[in-house]
């Protein structure tokens, strides 16, 4: 047998021996049950090591290529079908929105300004985290997270958002949308859902995936209607009280306790209370958490660090009750951590040293400036514009009297430039989304714009909208 | 009205005058209905200001307490069933093992050796990768990861490990246990999956948490015994092939064209490949996956950092088929990242960088040394102990033949303060778990020890049964 072997290569000889007799025996060169030539002969022949035949036929055979028969020698095995290992094309990436529109002011509700992001801090917490006494890091952690962080956010919840709950009963994990898929999970599969409409989309998304049937529930100027969820069977419901997505109304006391009622009232009900953005509010202090004054163990109580820090930071957590508690404890505790411990510790560190305070005093101050700048601006449309949802959050919601459907307005600042956002896409129920979609309510967001940016934005939009009015004027 | 404020204390005292109110409300003290004192008039007689009084009046509001009732002033809300804000009693956690047994000698199959973690340059590319320049490293990212940690990962994975991807098809996850509820929902919810027996526990608790009905297939020394999967209709099957969980077996290129003939002969059929520890083989090269030879897009790779780096680095990467990632794309590609963009960026620095291949070829030096030590001090059993799946991965399979079943030399060695864990508990199937248990076959781990350690614990352990021979003898 004559192996072309390069003695000079990168490739070690072993190596170029296996692949060599590999692919005569894939092609089907090497007949199945051909016997290959002793170690001993091939090496001879080859002017080698024995050893060096010896590795590669080893190799043949621990991937099932040849067959080792003691006392006899090697024999090619068989392997079956033929198939080719091919590279596979390429391919187009399938339908990804590709716009080459690049708005001059983009007024997204969902972004934020990471422009006050505490680089230098993080960094150093990062590198006082990693430091070499401190190797047990990179073990893996507690499934639930790590204690120490569920402790600083257990503080941090009772104080600042009136949460009620011990750091055992708070799950930590990569994001709100990961967390949501877990508490799936723990609720149990045949569940009927009630949802504000409007409604925050990702959850809807969520919630819909993992297959539950969702019931709308129309949202009034003091959240989510309660009367209503009496009139299906609803398991749990999924509420947004502090600052409600997207319309920005705050649920009042009464509506809370009347919600806490429909879910005492039958047992297996639930709330989920997903809080946001509680930290952004510019008047008065934060409404405090509906969790707090559940005293029946029916609040799922969801928050992340997304908005308050950063999106990047993947860390969320939730608040269970005692049931669903002891449900996860039972049943799903197997599932590892989502979130590395690194960043566990950096986060944990971030809070008790009053960094995390600090930063979101100072990105409130930021954002109210902004918020305040927007509403100011907006007063040059007159009685065209009513704004609602203020003094809370990253956006305004505004609706525009200008004779424009949404999606007409939408367009038309497009051509000027300024990417709006709608809020009729936000229905759950069909008709009314039709209906919405008459109508021109956007949701102004102004986190990632400077002042100057938002001032001459709103300008600009208003510039676009007179000569839109003088159009029909005429 | 008196309400007793102290101007001295550190609470504002607009919130002073709030909580104070709030109480009152609560407390049902003051009545529902009852007109509050105008703004004026009380800060008149509270001697402060009237912007004061008018912040903790307009948190009332906010928060549903009271009404304002234009030109007429503010009036205490019906607020419902007066609940009790009580703080949660402090629970005993549930029965989480808390064992007071600290071993000498832990031979646990699970460890890895993170004495030998890159700490500075994990830090060094940590603070390179959260410099100023690079603040949307911040903001959330692809959802299926960052592209440039993809293209890594895809160059990696053809290169070590045969596999043939496109960067596109990867998704990035915190996890393998991650990843594989992110594929449960892609393969959908009524499905039959056919697992290995024994099998890697996780992976199981995963998928039959996630409701598919599992049937276990018997696992020979080539590996899953394919023929068996016609016997029932199987949707898809979960297999190690490169080193099979727990019992260590390769799959040979024959048994690997059986189940990809198996895959391809219908429809909607797929293999879930895991290839957990595939970086770490001693003899010859690593065995290249299943994936790299399937030709007919039925196999999903899975693999995560975990054992190469470290388990706190919460890392997955799933390649899917085409149909598979199609459905991703179409019903899933809403789920936001569960990776943080900065543990992502290092990461790619890590392998871009050649660091990680370095990091690899430093632990299987170190592993191998440590296998090669354990593998020696066995000898000493004689034909007391037969050793399977060597070479590979950072356990060995010892079966003992002493006279004694599983739990019998468990609870013997860890009288001598030596930890082993047995194999039968990895058994799906009922009555093949109770025959094993009947023997006693150990996965002796040995990553976490030094060599030292696993001499003097193989050393004591013979010590440790010999007596028990002897007394069997006497």
């Amino acid at each position: 047998m004559i192996i072309p072997i390069n003695p000079k290569s990168k490739i070690p000889m072993y190596e170029q021996i296996y692949q060599y007799l590999k692919e005569e025996i894939k092609s089907g060169r090497l007949l199945v049950h051909t016997k290959l030539p002793g170690t001993r002969t091939l090496a001879t022949d080859l002017m080698i090591s024995r050893n060096t035949v010896e590795s590669a036929y080893s190799q043949l055979v621990s991937e099932g290529y040849v067959e080792s028969h003691p006392k006899s020698g090697y024999y090619v095995t068989e392997i079956g079908t033929l198939v080719h290992m091919t590279k596979q094309e390429k391919e187009d990436k399938p339908n990804k929105k590709t716009s080459d529109f690049v708005p001059d002011y983009d007024f997204s509700p969902f972004s934020v300004d990471i422009s006050g992001f505490p680089f230098s801090t993080w960094r150093k917490l990062s590198n006082q985290c990693m430091n070499d006494m401190n190797r047990n890091i990179f073990l893996l952690g507690d499934p639930q997270g790590d204690l120490l962080l569920r402790e600083e956010i257990s503080n941090y919840l009772h104080e600042f958002r009136g949460v009620n709950c011990e750091a055992q009963r708070i799950l930590i994990g990569a994001g709100a949308d990961y967390l949501l898929q877990l508490l799936s999970k723990i609720l149990g599969k045949k569940c009927i859902v009630a949802m504000e409409d409007p409604v925050y989309l990702r959850a809807y998304q969520i919630l819909k995936g993992n297959g539950y049937q969702i019931i709308p529930i129309p949202v009034d100027k003091e959240g989510i209607q309660v009367e209503q969820l009496y009139s299906v069977p609803i398991d749990f419901v999924y509420v947004t009280p502090s600052h409600q997505y997207p319309l920005g109304v705050v649920m009042p006391i009464k509506r809370r306790r009347e919600l806490l009622l429909w879910a005492e009232e039958k047992e297996g009900r639930y709330i989920i209370e997903d809080d946001h953005d509680s930290e952004f509010r510019y008047k008065g202090k934060p409404i405090p958490s509906l969790q707090g004054i559940d005293t029946a163990e029916r609040v799922v109580y969801l928050g992340t660090f997304s908005r308050a820090i950063a999106p990047a930071i993947r860390v969320g957590y939730m608040v269970l009750p005692k049931q669903l508690y002891n449900i996860y404890i039972k049943n799903y505790s197997y599932y590892a951590s989502t979130v590395s411990r690194i960043d566990q510790a950096i986060l944990c560190e971030f809070i008790r040293g009053g960094y995390f305070e600090r930063h979101v005093n100072k990105m409130r101050k930021r954002y109210k400036a902004k918020h305040d700048t927007m509403l100011r601006e907006l007063k040059i449309f007159g009685n065209q514009v009513q704004v609602t949802g203020e003094y809370a959050g990253l956006y305004l919601v505004a609706e525009f009297f200008c004779g424009l459907t949404e999606q007409e307005l939408i367009q038309k600042a497009a051509q000027k430039k300024i990417q709006l956002y709608g809020l009729a896409r936000h229905y759950i129920d069909k008709e009314k989304q039709k209906l919405e979609q008459k109508r021109a309510i956007i949701l102004l967001g102004f986190a990632n714009l400077t002042e100057i940016q938002i001032t001459k934005g709103i300008q600009q939009l208003f510039i676009c909208l007179s000569k839109q009015t003088e159009k029909k004027n005429q």
